[in-house]
């Protein structure tokens, strides 16, 4: 089954009414194209409304706010500067200190400012963003300039946004432009805004999802001439970029940071291995030890959360299609079952397959009284929810994130985040992960703008091994991990430079 | 180190006033007498406070209630009975929401209704009880109902009564006294109302710390003729029962449960084994992978959080006094140091000892920025957290149960619940758990009520092995676990009695 | 089940004709005596046996000897003694070596030759000693000499010495009479040659199985007035003192060693976590990924091979009597099943109840071709092999400890070890655990010689906590593993001896 | 660091002179060649050697032959057929018994001959092979046959055939040239036996090792006009084929079978996981439980190797060059390390790099007494052995495959195999690894065999994904697993084929 991680929702009502007439050819994509709540940059938001531990933090945010639309405010931060759009820049205080708490949880970044201080390696790139802004985001931007780069910022998505760490950024001189709960017109006017500047014109772009470069395609197509790649780290973009490519219209080196091996490994295996027990217990409060589990899909993601619940103490059964995977399963200790086998038996069941209908309404009907079901694979597919939308069966929601579904002889299925993913919706995720994609992206960015020409053409690239490589030890400090260097010697005798890379393309990890 | 997880808090304001004139022998005793929030029981109040998924649940209590105090209100339920004291009788249907969906989760005591039912085997038994109030409570004293005993029930902590609850047992015509806020003096008064009744005198008693005991041995000394013995299931109301015992003033047998095998290894081993992650996860979202930990204290506790984290990537010191415990540590892969050693460079530090000053200010003083310290073991003694307010110190509150303390070169520590324990503040108690401890009580009662004269006399005895393992059978269905029985031959070959006890009271499970 | 391992198995051709006359009475007793073969003082000889790499070793001893009976023989060592008999003194060179390589792996005892060196805490005690005579036996003798001690020794198996050893005991003065393959009439003359010695009468017994003991009661009761206890480690032995003191008949104190909390752990959990796939993969060289396996009883052993083969990849289900065992053994992950409900499905079966008849003809009848069946429990009886030695079923011996059973469809069992003990007969002990046992033992005989008038009466004792704390101790070093010191105050908290012990006597570890 | 096993040890006294007149050109090359002896076919001949459960097996081969050379003797089979040339063809009988044990364990090419007996996919084949002969090539040789293949074979190695297998092959007709202890130049003369025969010309190849593709390049290059392909599964060979290849001298499709998913996963890991810790049992008798010890290298094989001795209770510490596998390290719960910080330390040092002197004289130096030093990655470079080899330095062998090294203050250092490959040298290979191996061979000859003009060119091809999943497959039946097959729908979906493959090139399992 598909291992990696899908990390985007599709909600039903984002309507782009505002742009029919100009993209009329682009009509059909953008009516699927999804209003994207990334997984990984939900972090604080998530937070936000699932714990009360931020209810302060979002208070000074929320609360105490007008009701005018940031695009009708006048705005000024403390040095004068006007060139940004936030919701509040009174709260760039609040913003800031969320910022520097972020900074202690990412070093590497820190580390890349300090290495890269003499030399700038970005000195004279202009660079345009389209991500979520949070805390973390800032302590990349802030790095990107410490590299030498100016920013323009809007946010990929119109729920995402920190408003206080849009105002912190606005306020130390970063032209932002976004805030939570932007309309669609909002969306698209804040991205216009990072590019249609006089006397500004980028020359790179790093985006996540697709929809900043989008935009430049359809509006200011010349632009490219100046622009030296383009920086996609969403699963949709890097499609995207994949379909231009094919079609012969990608006239920049692009480079897919979503497929590099470190950060799969962390947005796959290390974190799904701790989200899967976070997600269940804050939504359940279930102790695992003696459940008997159903996993369906032994990739990255299963082998996750399987490792995680058998350590617990649970009983961990495993479906797969692929027969590799499934003698993976056998090897690690798993029964390789049909779900059907144990569908009466199991107290839950989780998908991570990327696959659609992998859980039926036939399976529901035959779960036991009190069986968790959750997802923890890929957009909300994977279990027939729809299904369960039928008028012999109550809904009763009993937390927030929590259904319950009753039959009509009293069996209550508990169904989490209605079959969205378990991790976005439960959980948050660390910021150490968020950490390694933020390098990442660094790293790309730095890569592409320095590199000789003709090293990059217009197709997609993946990360260099190298530069993987250096994104792992950018991270090593945190765990006071000391690396092994080569002796000349030895590394004659592998055949290797010394500083890397280690291992050839095809190396499985 | 001590294993066995003490579960009081003491909270410095339990002013107790109101006893002054008529205890004035037992004022010192009184004076250090916590104001227990027992940790098991606290599941749901707890889970109020700290997500929001009970927050429906819990509006429709507190905030829609007036202020009047319920022993100024007429409140009759549905059959006309008054012999209650409840916040609020309205509230009765959320309550027994509650009680059904933990009734799901307690099938042991489910089980135990339907075997008894026709034997009745407390028929003429009166229960006076003083235990928290919460839905689990609720299930046990509806299946001492079913059993055949009458019950007067109070409360055993002035904050823990989970209203709805109580408010459904006086519907259904359980002479309830106790609500959410209890001032000392109404502490004892619900206590009184329990036992002063015309025309009914308790002839057992089911006690939570031994408040309900020590007012009957002050106030009603004579009832103890009827009586035929107490089941205590704290420590401290079993360190008082011994205390009698040992000064020759214990009248009738007592019961401890709290030493039970079954009892402990769920109470600590399986418990804390989940929730020093899941306590961990809800207060700082960290990543558990490649963290170096100190975990300090090496009994049941101890061995429950070093494996757990183990299991999810940390690497696990250990420290211990106890040369048996620090052999096992070393056998299970973790190795053995004294604090100071590891603690300039572990990322988390947690207590397990039921020792006192175990992480001193000194140690504090040396730990890195971003160390997380936190306790899992014994009331707030084991961090010297008194050490921490002092004037050079800034304190920062950033979350619930998470507090900042920032030493003058910026250094930041996290402090976890003030120090006290983690599990009982930032994490939940599985119903599960609940459950093991309610049967435990029930069939303690059983067992009191129909032993043959002589059996026990007036003294402290431990649930005999028989019926702990008779606990431990009737959880074993959740599991769809079969237990295999002995043949007749092989019975004899062991003598063994092929219905148990199976171990011999030293065995070490 | 029983959980503790029994350690002797019974071999049917124990004929002990020489003693019927004297012993008429004891018949039935030692008619139904095991000649023990010690699970664990054979690591040595077994390795001779299952592995090439001691036939060096081993070739020295025994193809170079003559066929004369020591006892026949005159033999003196360097400094003219000749009071001791073994096989061949002039191979003491070879055993001093081995000897040697085992003192490096005991440190307790070299350590406790070193605190104790000045004191002499055995000056003046004659220890009489009846044990294995291997490499780790001539460390503890010569560590019981270092503290001040006269030994003198004999072989509790006809079989399980090692020539070179006795030798190099003899050769450095210690009175040493066995040797490999004892007739049972040498093994009662070597006895005795040890206690009937003109002006030496022994005041100390150290006894494994209680056949020295026995003879002392028979043939010499008077030397009892001059001894100050006896320290045994067998189960066997145990039983005949409980025996002894239940008739009222022992009139020395006695030292059960073999139920401290140290040495219980170490012969069972931790030894058999290793030895179970040792044994499994020296046998069948088989994989254990991805095997399902069922596992009989889940006491210390059972516990410690399900951990083993669950982490090795295997799936695993326990079967249990005690619902208290099976409810741990649902906690940590297995299921608890009947066996019949999985006997046609698991790949190996091993049985660790202490109980007989576990696996039936019946059941052996069910298993599927290439199933291997073996025994990490008690004696021989726990599989019914008896049964398998019926005429439609071919054995086939494939490997030493390896049979074919055939059925006459083709189905083949994989029986190892003739269903005796496989950690016995296939694996071999760490001489680690091997020390635990003997420091224990060293221990108790000092406890026992230097205890006050009064402290020990005429009955059976458990090594006292602090010591079974010191045996840890002591071993701690092993593991570079610091132990943390209470403060005074601390102590003083939890009103504990800053020294020990810090457990109460209950404690289950 | 190369995580890929290198299966070749180089013995220096590889002789080749009788070559040396006709391959001039080549002398380099050959002169470095390895007599091989690959790691996964000498399971049965290293049991020989090391355990006494073969000894019965072995004695009817080696004692009672003569010494008369197998091609000096006239032998016929039973159907009067002499086109062989093995040992002794009366052995015939043996090797046909442990043909039948292998066939039990090796369902997956039991099933293809199943599957393909209608069809006979090899029809027309005639293939010539050089492998290790043994017990599974054997039943790989008849699956062949079965499958319709005429076959003629001989040994890659000039020690490991096993000669009642090769008489039982030779009995059954398969023209087999081959015998343990082959001269060099009986080597090349029983390739040349299988090649050069008047009227059967081969039309594929299947080699172990490179040598049989290489005469028939030098003697009879005009044969690769009708040959089809070249299935090669080693190392060596497969790097022999790129260089052929890179310089354009490949003239037909090879298959580089070794670098499969399935074979690598069980070559490395999965075998590895085990056999470390059988490897140090077998030779030490140690026990893991709170050992420390280092592991060189986190690939595939150290991955296995931590993962067994942390679940066996070991501490371990890890060293790496590459960031990737070190951040792998740290999140699996390592620390990860510089080897001189812990060599002081360590109980055991484990080396599974690739590379060469990783341990070098200088830690041995430092490393504390009785530590055990072993290798479990490539050749023998990885230790520098050679520079223990020094006067001031005594060896002494105290068991086979067993050395103590001495330094002149008495500390001991133990090295195991002489830092060869541990799991080669003490420890065997599970059928069921082998079994992985000669099913992926089969598959890659069906493949070449009958694969479409123009779909294979004159290059070296891993097998393709669908054919290793297919091996998977096969293999899965031995677990009871069953796997889920895709809908219609999903399929689609996914854009998958419902038969596979599953997984895009890249991906890493």
């Amino acid at each position: 089954m598909l291992s990696s991680k899908k990390k985007y929702i599709v909600s039903g009502n984002s309507g782009i009414k505002a742009q029919q007439i100009q993209f009329a050819d682009q009509k059909q994509e953008f009516n699927k194209r999804p209003t994207k709540i990334g997984r990984r940059s939900l972090s604080r938001s998530i937070s936000q409304s699932s714990t009360d531990s931020y209810s302060s933090a979002a208070s000074y945010t929320d609360s105490s706010d007008d009701e005018t639309s940031p695009r009708d405010k006048q705005q000024k931060n403390s040095k004068g500067s006007s060139d940004f759009c936030v919701k509040n820049i009174k709260q760039a205080e609040f913003g800031r200190r969320e910022i520097e708490i972020a900074e202690q949880e990412m070093p590497a970044l820190m580390a890349l400012r300090k290495r890269a201080q003499g030399e700038k390696p970005l000195a004279g790139a202009k660079i345009v963003g389209c991500t979520h802004i949070t805390a973390q985001t800032a302590v990349l931007m802030e790095t990107l300039g410490a590299l030498g780069a100016q920013c323009r910022w809007a946010a990929c998505n119109i729920y995402s946004t920190l408003n206080e760490v849009a105002a912190a950024l606005a306020e130390s001189g970063f032209p932002v432009f976004a805030w939570k709960g932007e309309s669609e017109d909002d969306f698209w006017w804040c991205i216009d805004r990072c590019v249609n500047v006089e006397g500004w014109q980028p020359n790179m772009i790093l985006d996540d999802g697709g929809d900043l470069t989008h935009w430049i395609y359809k509006k200011y197509p010349n632009m490219f001439k100046k622009i030296k790649g383009i920086v996609e780290e969403s699963v949709t973009g890097v499609h995207r970029l994949y379909q231009l490519s094919k079609a012969g219209k990608l006239c920049v080196p692009a480079m897919n940071v979503n497929d590099s091996v470190t950060k799969q490994k962390f947005d796959n295996l290390y974190c799904c291995r701790e989200s899967i027990l976070d997600g269940l217990k804050r939504t359940t409060d279930m102790m695992f030890g003696g459940k008997q589990v159903v996993v369906c899909g032994y990739g990255e993601v299963g082998k996750g959360c399987c490792a995680a619940l058998k350590a617990m103490g649970s009983i961990v059964y495993v479906t797969e299609i692929d027969p590799i995977c499934a003698l993976q399963a056998c090897m690690d200790g798993f029964r390789l079952v049909k779900l059907n086998e144990v569908i009466r038996q199991v107290d839950i069941v989780i998908t991570c397959t990327g696959n659609k209908n992998v859980v039926t309404r036939e399976h529901l009907d035959r779960m036991k009284n009190g069986c968790i079901v959750c997802n923890m694979g890929h957009s909300n597919t994977e279990i027939d929810v729809a299904s369960l939308r039928t008028p012999e069966l109550t809904w009763e929601r009993v937390r927030s994130q929590v259904d319950h579904v009753i039959w009509p002889d009293g069996k209550r299925i508990v169904l989490l985040a209605e079959g969205r993913l378990l991790n976005l919706s439960c959980s948050t995720v660390p910021t150490f992960v968020l950490s390694i994609t933020a390098t990442t992206q660094a790293l790309a960015l730095i890569e592409l703008y320095n590199a000789p020409e003709g090293r990059y053409k217009q197709d997609v690239y993946l990360l260099p091994k190298k530069m993987d490589e250096y994104v792992a030890s950018l991270h090593l400090p945190t765990f006071d991990a000391h690396l092994t260097e080569l002796t000349d010697e030895q590394a004659k005798y592998l055949g290797l430079n010394k500083n890397g890379p280690f291992k050839p393309n095809y190396y499985r990890y």
